[in-house]
């Protein structure tokens, strides 16, 4: 019996989350076991209230390749967290679409989602199989060796500290910047900002992740110190840096809001370390937070990042056919030298709700040994070069499924 | 009797303006009437401090490449204004270095440094000629059709905004989003950032401009009747749009910091009407200042741009040749289709302290044949990839001439 099969979306945007649906539409359409392939819009929360559509007008292969190069999340997202009565729900749903398995591409909150629903589906003995499939900017997800979507944002960061470098030191006058840089709770991202200073240029002198206490008084006297022989220091620091008591820096100039899922809603670490150097050192002092621009900038997707997005989705379907449930596809890192990698799977109990932090034996930024690995895990992930569909205005173009975006021309 | 040359850059960064020094470079080392090719750090402030270098070991095509793909400024730059106590100090600096053509690349307020030396040195007869290079990203020199810097950040703005629109229509849920862009004093990158929306997109909905007095009342009614039938609204505004009385929107919020040419500095509008739309309408909004990526994204360059900006320092070297001085090049656009400029030459006295606004025959945006002019105008200087050379990690490398960046690897 060939059953229907349901994709959605979840959590934050990223540059490589398209990829990875057109992965799975890819594959589940070539599939002699699937029917249609259907999209939720709104993630979970689509599939309670039923906003479901059917995919097929997008999967030629011009459609795929339009789709892997457009960001964010083309079917919409939530962050909606389930309990216990959504469930019996969301299985009449999935009997009256006839769905057979469930892909849910997200990061952490996600995988809770699948998780759930497995649990829920085998107990009852629905059949319906749920597959997770990774992404996130912030490469948080444990297991997997990184994610999809954060080569990405890593190149973007990379190159665009590189350009702010170039830009922040052409006047003789001491000068600090304070990049602000997103991972609410892990340095993934800030790490790849720090990168040139990791491969031996000079800036970003200070790189602030949250995995190591950040002491404000050291910074700022840190920065003193560097402005004695330098006229300019770049600060590359994670939105999420923390005090060693454990609170967010900047905690009281902030917003204070809680998402959904009770994460506090951070912003303004940059511009409070701004008004900080500014007040106790009195130099020029500019804040530039990256916002969502690290997780969107298609047009500096890593080609490595969008290939890898697309296997990805299309593993979770072969994975689908070899009956498998209850799982997060995930990436291992076979070799560097020549880099390559292969698609597993893990149990999602190993993943959902679960975070992987900068590991403590990278927690020296200053040792050779420490930025050399990390030169070697970033690089690979950020290498190649997409080449954009135009349309005749020569602007790059991206698919639009949910009919919210007029067309251009 | 070959003389000497020198290139100073001056006033706020760009993606072209090193592409125009090294036009200046390629053409006055290919000259037979010049010999060595001097550059002065940090402007004119680098003329009177003697910090002046041999540009020689960067004439070869190989490093003229990598200058051209290098942002911001190679020599330093400065926002000093000149006095009439500082010409002569000037003169023995130039007599000294056997200068017999000053070469200023910079905006309107370069542009008076040009006036003021060429007017001295032509009244006691030191023959040294003295010609602007324009850049700004601002666009706002007159007399030219643009202004070499200006496609590439245009260039940005399209490609951000259209991706920023992707990350911010993901969520059901009513939500602004106010992209702040640079432009004290004219609208033309504002423009650029709501050029999707001029071609038939949805979005920006609102587009704000300095030139057009903002109507922060009328503004958030705007927003508040977009909002009962869309879900997204996204707004581009100027850094310097004013109000009836020409006071900036959100002055109260901003630093009132005055720069050494009496501009005052500008920050925060679009985070000053994210507060004002929290308050008075209450859905999510979020503030994007794209701060200076627009300004020195030398990895999404417009081709067209960067090879005018070569094309206008090299046509600069050929005006010396011919005996020109206290003039400014200027780009003739010739033809829209196919797009065509040549490159001519104003008298200084023409753009020095001068500012080309948006013109008044645009400022009703919602006019189809003003949003037409608009998209012909744009277009072609947005148009053309460029190929960055890269070493062998696959990052792109940039020139470095001040020895202030050490090299990566």
């Amino acid at each position: 019996m060939k059953k229907n099969i349901l994709i959605g979306l979840s959590g934050g945007p990223s540059t490589a989350i398209n990829a990875s649906m057109a992965g799975v539409i890819r594959a589940a359409s070539a599939s002699s076991r699937f029917n249609t392939v259907y999209g939720a819009l709104h993630g979970i929360a689509g599939v309670l209230s039923r906003d479901i559509i059917d995919l097929s007008p997008y999967s030629s292969e011009e459609k795929l390749r339009l789709l892997i190069q457009t960001p964010a999340m083309a079917l919409g997202s939530c962050r909606k967290k389930l309990t216990a009565a959504d469930w019996p729900a969301i299985e009449q749903v999935f009997q009256d679409y006839d769905i057979g398995v469930f892909f849910y591409i997200g990061g952490n909150d996600s995988m809770d989602t699948v998780l759930q629903l497995d649990r829920y589906f085998k107990e009852n003995g629905s059949g319906v199989q749920v597959i997770g499939v990774p992404k996130t900017i912030d490469n948080d997800l444990p297991v997997t060796d990184h994610t999809p979507g954060f080569g990405s944002s890593a190149k973007y960061l990379y190159h665009t500290m590189h350009e702010i470098i170039r830009d922040s030191e052409i006047y003789p006058i001491k000068n600090v910047v304070v990049v602000e840089i997103m991972g609410r709770n892990s340095g993934w991202l800030t790490l790849a900002a720090g990168l040139e200073h990791f491969m031996g240029g000079v800036y970003p002198q200070i790189v602030a992740i949250p995995e190591i206490p950040f002491d404000e008084f050291g910074f700022l006297n840190q920065v003193k110190e560097l402005l004695k022989t330098e006229h300019t220091v770049i600060c590359a620091v994670s939105e999420g840096i923390r005090n060693h008591n454990g609170d967010y820096v900047g905690m009281e100039t902030k917003s204070g809001a809680v998402d959904t899922f009770g994460h506090t809603y951070l912003s303004g670490v940059g511009k409070y370390l701004e008004l900080q150097i500014a007040e106790k050192i009195g130099c020029k002092v500019r804040s530039i937070e990256l916002n969502v621009m690290q997780r969107c900038s298609a047009h500096l997707a890593s080609k490595t990042d969008l290939d890898e997005a697309v296997q990805i989705g299309e593993a979770a379907v072969s994975a689908a056919e070899a009956g498998a449930t209850g799982i997060m596809m995930v990436i291992e890192r076979t070799s560097n030298h020549p880099y390559a990698v292969r698609i597993a799977q893990t149990d999602v109990s190993n993943v959902a709700n679960l975070a992987k932090d900068v590991p403590e034996c990278w927690h020296d930024l200053s040792d050779q040994s420490v930025r050399d690995e990390i030169k070697q895990y970033l690089l690979p992930l950020m290498q190649g070069e997409l080449e954009p569909i135009r349309d005749k205005t020569g602007l790059p173009v991206f698919l639009d499924i949910r009919g919210i975006h007029s067309t251009r021309e």
